[in-house]
């Protein structure tokens, strides 16, 4: 911590600071400045309460240095987490780009198989699909809860694909973390501590998607929540942020994935069908997060976006997809990484 | 519903359009303007798709009219909502004006005390104190928990002050039902709508924070949450925005107090010590709080802030907690209001 | 400025970053710490640019520490700046709350006259009106130019009133500066460098309007530019910022009033019309604008607002500036500050 | 327009906003619904003041339909306009994607020669230079001038490089129309009108960079002042917008980019210089720009970035312009566009 003395401080006024200093167990180092004496401080673990000194006398300000983060950062652990799926060759960091796509709600069995095949069979290694919606209104369709969980768990067996869903609370975590295979925390739900804490104590990837005003200091300390209770399988997700901006409902901040690559070493996925709002946007920002850098999409694919029950005004339509899978291959390739190819659908499912 | 044509969309685009609108069991009303025609839209009971009309051919944009929130809604209850604490004459949203103040959180029993006694003999109803605490960083203060609870309990039979506290999962809800009350749900948890809706099923009054980056809409549907389970005892809490100004922690945005008043008959309180994050500015927006109109003041004092455990910078040294309840006690009478007067404190009580 | 360097940055790394700074001309003072080293910089005058340092092996972050500004800083003049008008009682910084009324365009003679008199006989030191309007649209009203100026300075001849309009390019600046008595700088204009360098040669004051996204320190930067050219009677002015609330126009931060009363000497005043954009807020605004201790307030009036020209939506009926007038007066008391009374208008002139 | 009527306002107040509306010589259109009754309005030529009827009894509020744009707009202009530099190939806005390099400032004639040679035998179009530095602070270098515009004028004559430069005011705006290819108006002015409508009346292409809080609206609305005056050579640039993140200076929004395609036909390019200010960040985000189907790229590159007078952390080294450039190249034409190669340099110049 730094602290930056007024112009016309007096030496009894930096004195005092140091002593306070001291008194907190801290080591006072005043550099004399042509303009102003600052203060640095040494010796603390932790961060310090700027309370203790910015109100003291000939204080102009106190500006914070150490970063509170530990288990997220790249000091602690240089090399890039990759997350694995035991018994595919599925993978979420490493040289293969991620796509993990599907509805936004699970509405019926027809529905979400039907979006199953589609993405199944245009490429894509993960099924997302909303058991649990929160959704602004307490009105609005909230989902089919452990039902939409049976049916993912079927769409697993039948096309392989891993199951990504949100739990909303304690009581849908247990569920989503029996029957799904990534365990996702929604923005709003990111500074939601008690649920960050119980997704820490699970085994299974933990998606944790930005908030929607959350810095990225606040965003990396949400993951250090989930990894300071053991489970260091956290995969980071940006899907846009509030602003001022009418054109988008978010505006999706595709400079936090260089950004947090330097400082974490932690996947990060980009959700462009949030980050967006808005179907015609979808695919070109899908294509810009795939040049950004970032290690996996995630999509809302809807084969009947006019009939969805939720955001289908940002749903693609499968062939949509389609597009979005072959545009982000030819991108990844450029920076040297792999988009998976489409699974062969045989007769007997596609009939179904 | 309003659908915005392009200018030059054509008659056979306009009727799509109105026959889509009549397929989802809806009313469209075509208006033919100067420049474009405009499609409105009537016989909606809730909120519609946009997703269904947006992408039509020939259609520039859609806006959504009619407002989601019900229960909340001044049109549903005209009069203003005044809470009660029986056996007291304490209330918040009638013609006396609310002072609830205490520390950040609760650290020992001494501290609480020494604090309660502060603030009630300036003059507040309510004693504030976090007995759980949502921290930025998972290895910060925690809070006492129950302890903390029970150290309040016993301040309200001490002091006679109502205990506000805040809830940050079911568990604690529980408890906090069971020991103070006012039930506060913080904002990090303004969207968590599992939370709210288990608050709504409680009988006490709760105090919901509005989100660091919500809308006046979507403050008012975390409020409608919580009554649409039963629970109309709500009171608002503006406690700042965030906004890219640096010069405090939050932007407090007084302007929703007035535009809340409008739109609902819900008290409205506001804190200026979370708004503003700095103790030389809490009494000045503490002030302007007061003049704006909102309904009553949440405001954090210690008496050694230099050494609280969390927000030590932004809580008021007891005698400045004075200066703000004298400055506000004239200001409120400016618009008709009333602040409460110290009790008086015994020496017996004084004392300890 | 301090660089803080990474936990595991090696000896060599922190000894040339040392070298980088000397070759920089300046003195590096490394902080060996428990996590990790910080380097302080001394010897430096104006600002360095952090990318000579930023990039270098082993450097966590630059954090800027020395603030820019010089001739708005107290830490240049402790005593407040107060604004005097030769000729009056009329003063701005001062024990007087200032009052700053009228409407957002000057449209014709009559209703200039109109509202200068509604606002005289209210109690105003200074009549507002638009000659040259800055407009979103090429096509909407852009005022009346020299001639709106002639007739405020009329204005001025027969009410008293002191004139403040505002200059949007070099042209209009000689003009303002010819017929009125405050020489306005929109908040579009708040950067526009060499508008402010212009006015800094003036000898007026000069009202400085907030921009619409401008940080605390861009704010008093923009002052320093009009200073740095001689011109020292610069009034600050807060019209609120935009952020992603939607309730009103722009969001008033009212905590920027404090906020620059602890780093600059220079008088601030608040404008509630444009800073909420809605009637209906502009008294509960302008109220908590006086409460949190600013020098005056900038409203707009209209006496037929249904028929004004532009923001008729934001403008006062005469009978609201009164009831503002009368509030204002009585929470500025609490102060310890005095509002103007109105002046009697002689039946000669209400006749006119 | 429409008006909203609150649920509960009876025929005689909805009988009165029709009547009003008719006195603004417009027609109402009443629209029974379930909840409410909306009003639909025709007739308005351009936009109507909502002042004249949001304060009505029973209005619950009003709402802006038609856009104020009008030769911006693709309803005016289907196709793409594509700017062409005479006597060269070089477009912007057609099939040719555009690469627009150089350092932040001009500050020697060497430094200037050193990097043109670097960005043009990388492949360039377009060489930028600051003349005219619009600084934060007074104190700050502020460029030099019309010696900067003499220089880049040699640069074209030798690299066969269009120059791009930004004019801060209507003196600058005369040179700069005199010596440069591209008359630049910086963010900060966006919303300097009277400086628009100058470069409106010059021939040259004007490169118009969004302000840094500017809705897709006004950034529109600053080019229909360009055009207005009869320059339909606009060119829009995405350069970052101001939020709340720390993590870079501006926060870019390439979601702008199939905004703006999707409303106007002018071409829209990105600066991932100024969009980050952080050198690390500039590869990444240059490469997402060319992704999400910008028509061209805007970039600081130094030769000697540490030693650079301004923006020297957010220049990129040459190597690292020419890393970009291939990158580019490779993306660009997945969406089907081609980047210009580098030009032969001979050992003449290159000896220089």
């Amino acid at each position: 911590m730094l602290v930056v003395m007024k112009a016309q401080a007096t030496p009894e006024e930096i004195q005092a600071v140091c002593e306070q200093i001291e008194q907190l167990g801290l080591r006072p180092h005043p550099l004399p400045g042509a303009q102003r004496t600052a203060i640095g401080i040494t010796g603390n673990q932790g961060e310090i309460d700027r309370g203790n000194i910015e109100d003291l006398s000939g204080v102009a300000e106190v500006i914070q240095v150490s970063k509170p983060y530990k288990l997220v950062s790249r000091e602690v652990k240089e090399e890039d987490t990759i997350i694995r799926f035991p018994g595919t060759n599925a993978t979420i960091g490493g040289r293969d780009f991620a796509m993990i796509a599907g509805p936004c709600s699970i509405e019926t069995r027809e529905q979400a198989f039907a979006v199953a095949e589609e993405v199944a069979s245009a490429g894509a290694q993960f099924f997302r699909g909303g058991a649990y919606k929160p959704r602004t209104s307490p009105y609005a369709f909230q989902g089919l809860g452990e039902e939409a969980l049976k049916i993912m768990a079927e769409i697993r067996d039948k096309f392989g694909l891993r199951i990504v869903t949100e739990a909303i609370d304690n009581e849908a975590l247990e569920l989503v973390d029996k029957y799904a295979d990534v365990i996702q925390i929604g923005a709003r739900n990111m500074q939601n501590y008690s649920l960050l804490k119980a997704a820490g104590r699970k085994r299974k990837p933990v998606l944790l998607k930005r908030g929607i005003a959350a810095t990225l200091e606040e965003f990396l300390m949400a993951a250090e929540y989930i990894m300071s209770e053991g489970n260091y399988q956290v995969i980071l997700c940006e899907r846009g942020v509030r602003t001022f901006a009418d054109h988008t409902r978010n505006t999706l901040d595709l400079s936090i994935v260089p950004a947090v690559q330097r400082l974490s070493h932690l996947p990060i996925v980009v959700d462009p069908s949030h980050g967006t709002g808005k179907r015609n946007k979808v695919i070109p920002l899908g294509r810009a997060a795939v040049a950004v850098g970032c290690d996996g999409l995630i999509v809302e694919v809807h084969h009947q976006p006019d009939k969805a029950l939720s955001d289908g005004m940002q749903s693609l339509y499968p062939e949509q997809y389609v597009q979005l899978m072959n545009e982000a291959a030819q991108i990844a390739a450029v920076l040297g990484r792999t988009v998976p190819r489409g699974i062969q659908i045989t007769e007997g499912i596609a009939s179904r």
